[in-house]
């Protein structure tokens, strides 16, 4: 069986499993007060060109997610993002747990548009019953979103600019940021990313490593006592000096680039081959993700080789399918399913 | 000037008043464990034909909200209500404050569909990922709405089978019940409520006391420690008896329910008077709110002489407002404001 | 039978309900937002010499207690007070639900000691692993103590002095701060309160009103969106005139003061008879409570005609039990348990 | 340098890394739903003799507290521990962040006595004003404990007796547990600790892994929607399957227990060599962890080679600090250390 079910099925890239094994018996500091925490924080604020940047190391998204929001907001304050966005809908109500509100927006193509997050600012600012109703403080967004898709560079600057109008802080959940940054027609560099936010975080865990995302800081007001919130949340590795190591190898000379550049190329043979097809894609998908509606007997056909994640049924015969690269997959594997298409 | 924006811009009804009065300088013990308390209790269990009941009386509305809701559920698990519920739209994210998603549903007049409610009970129960999502185990309803719009007794009879079926609370904030129970067609009766609902609560607030609401626990799941969550959140008013002398007052013969019947009669000849003049109504109201989209020309000339609500901004040359009767409203208010509009 | 078992277990003092009945049928804009507030706060202000505070009204001390404490601290940061503080030991870990750690101290006669705080402050601030602790950042203490004793002008200045040069927010619990300022030997005033602390309150349930505290916050860090925590917490009230026109009522001519005059005088008389008779006082309190340690057959006897308040059992043959005077308590009703302790 | 500062400064046992390796091309599902978390729940269930219970795997101590404490308490109820508790001492108020209060009790060698536990739960059943406090239910202790000692089955058997006369859950946090159950003179195995508490946790961290801690809960009260709780706070590992082959390679053939096994016995040849050199121990610790009280003169000679943690200043002249051996520690080490103690 050929897994395209998801980007993050199999362990780590080789070289970061090498690198585990080599420093496997090295004594370190607990707690990422080590020095390969430290390179690491140097290589990934200069390919950020943020030198002035607080570095952070996680073991997950959910994790993440509502750390950085917890650390942002004040009780009475609330996160804006579109409605299918990660906070919202798969992580039960974590951000809630933690005692705030989400405001969601419609969007579209799985993307919240700055004249959304506007008039959420806007009703907030205008509002004559302000203490009736939380203030809208941060906006959070993924790069790429939940359906693949991608902010261009316009984009980013226009939703950045709204949200620095009204006070907002812009925070980026970049679980998949490598094959974001690699997507087909992205302008958006990660240096733009890191300048147009205030904070945002570099996906680990679905991009080669084991585990990790590393959390970057680049607006001062979000800075102190961070380190309390990741103790307190339950979310400082003891041994933290494992998140430093992987991300350091990713990022000492840009292995993280080039696992999305693969995994994005290879995603884009299988979009050609369902377009050549005549199947209809669910979302245009520019990212190693790859949304198809399929008739179930093609379906069928395929499961017999191939793990997909099965989203939802569009109709009696048709369902919502993703098809989804990683660094892990094989160019054979990908010339395999390009064939099998084409037969269907 | 004429106070029509809101019911509950006065004080109390005078029999309250003259009850408080009278028993100033009578010695009560605390924390609602006095007679007064367990009179009103026994009154409130008799209107509703509930003698098992919990009663608890709560200083206000949103700490009622808060607190049964607090009571209800785990932190996974989530509340559903429509839109424009008054937990969602009004209360500074309180229910989110205490760790508790709030999932919503479009509805139609103010009101959550059963319809809606099935579905959002499916889409939980046949996720294959339940745990990345919240449990909803609590559906929040008004009666009346914040449109004014009541629920049938077949409309509250389904919404009670589905919750009870996918075994979910269903939960009712009576805020304005006794005009909702005064309705103008209304089927439901306060023994329905009881009997449909495994909480509701009776508001006084804007029925004629000073303040309080009453709330009355049917299920016996609910029940255990309520106290103990009222002292936490800071809802158990020292000298509770206050709140036990105003809604005896209001339950021992029934004024609760007169105060209902006459505002709601004032509102529907205001009603009936835009309506004869043309002027459209926002929502179809039976009850005590009248939202009418009026001319700013003629608001202008209404608000020499009446306070409205403002709602909204309508087009260029209309806006939504709200007139509101209540206990305090006098019959020769509304003879005046009938003629006014007889007269734009 | 004459009640000296609490202060608040009377409605109110004869002016509050008195203007309470003659502004009934008057309308006021809600939530706290008519001119009896404003004009209480600004006699409040007088009183405390402090032009430029911020002042709210609330219903009850734990809400006032979990909302000041909300509003002051991060998640990471914790308050300290005395063992046997009342966010301490009766509010069913209110504070603690809000996700606060209470830091404690042992104190002395229910007393926080300035070095107590000084050890806790520089316990955090020299730990090596800061993050693994919370920061210590408000004090709370109680004006009388829970045990009816004073802090001394020297006192509150060294505490105040302490918290400042660590940076921590001073909040003083004035329940019943009338009965305080008017205790025996105090050289304490409501000015030095407000120039002292951060933020404080001036009880209104125990003091003469029918409910109510007014939060003074002097201290401009916790001034920004104190009505969005009060909102979100339950603790807005729709009626707010009516703590406006109590408070009005108590500090347009210094009701509040004389208050707390005449109860302590008459608390004194108490302690004085048990003096002379030889009855030991579990605390040296120069306020309106006062508590003994009793035999058990004195106590059988007094009870018969007076409510106390049982406190504990001390051994085989002695209690400790609480006498408390109030706005309420009657000249006669002391001259008689004088007599009675007498003939003891 | 020779590290013994504490037991989780090296990376994992060379079985668990190779068992990592040699897997890292196979996929797997995610979110813990894989066959290895299957394979060592199994294992460890045997090892419990506890076929009925629960087992989850969760990346670190911390996290696992609040977890098992979130899941287990209602708002209103609190956890009780021994003063120096990791939960009260060392976690940033992790808990009460999670809304719940800590109950303390002074203990004895860092234990906490069944009489301690019994005193609070009568004062609770007794209190006349019982929804004014919180209610104890859940007894939380360490094996080992902060200070490396040891409950005793007879010291055990007794917590869990009072524990369950109460209706409290008793929560042995195991984060040493291999090097507990290797105690001198230790009389308790893993299937006590899983027939007497109600869920417990075998650390991994400390005990070998690279990281890891494993859940076992045996109450069934305790097991609802438990993975619900594992994703809202951000603690169910995308990877599971990693946690999985660390605790299977750990239990499969016993390998837990010997590291432990290994670990104590040169602990112990510490131990006796600062007996027979007169150096007074800070705590008689059976365990991997030995407190001593040394001249600041002796401390200075041994820093020159050894990595000890500081934890106070006893006097002027003497401090208190810790030597901690672990799985990592060689024989090797300890012959040089117990060399240069008996040359002090």
């Amino acid at each position: 069986m050929i897994r395209l079910n998801n980007d993050y099925c199999f362990g780590a890239h080789e070289n970061i499993l090498k690198a585990l094994c080599q420093l496997n018996n090295e004594a370190n500091p607990g707690y990422g007060l080590d020095e390969h925490c430290k390179e690491a924080a140097e290589n990934i604020k200069n390919a950020c060109a943020s030198p002035n940047a607080d570095v952070h190391f996680i073991v997950g998204g959910t994790q993440t997610n509502l750390l950085v929001i917890s650390a942002a907001l004040r009780p009475y304050q609330s996160a804006v993002c579109v409605q299918s966005g990660h906070i919202n809908a798969h992580e039960t109500g974590a951000v809630e747990n933690c005692g705030f509100k989400i405001l969601t927006a419609p969007g579209e193509e799985g993307k919240i548009k700055a004249s959304e997050i506007e008039k959420i600012a806007v009703d907030y600012e205008t509002s004559v019953v302000q203490e009736h109703i939380t203030e809208p403080k941060l906006v959070y967004i993924s790069f790429p979103t939940e359906l693949g898709t991608l902010y261009s560079k316009k984009d980013l600057t226009q939703i950045s600019a709204v949200c620095h109008k009204h006070g907002h802080y812009l925070f980026v959940d970049g679980a998949r940021l490598s094959y974001g940054l690699s997507g087909e027609n992205n302008d958006v560099t990660i240096e733009d990313i890191a300048s147009l936010s205030d904070v945002f975080f570099i996906g680990g865990t679905k991009c080669g490593l084991l585990f990790g995302e590393a959390v970057v800081i680049t607006n001062d007001e979000l800075k102190p006592c961070f380190r309390h919130y990741m103790k307190q949340k339950g979310a400082m590795l003891a041994k933290g000096w494992l998140l430093g190591i992987q991300f350091n190898e990713m990022f000492k000379d840009g292995l993280y680039f080039e696992i999305g550049k693969k995994a994005v190329s290879q995603a884009l043979r299988i979009k050609k081959a369902f377009k050549e097809k005549g199947i209809t894609l669910a979302s245009d998908s520019p990212t190693n993700q790859q949304f198809v509606i399929m008739k179930d007997s093609d379906l069928e056909k395929l499961s017999r080789k191939y793990f997909y994640e099965y989203e939802e049924r569009v109709d009696e015969n048709h369902s919502n399918v993703r098809f989804c690269t990683s660094w892990a997959t094989t160019d054979e594997e990908i010339d395999e399913l390009v064939k099998d298409i084409s037969e269907l």
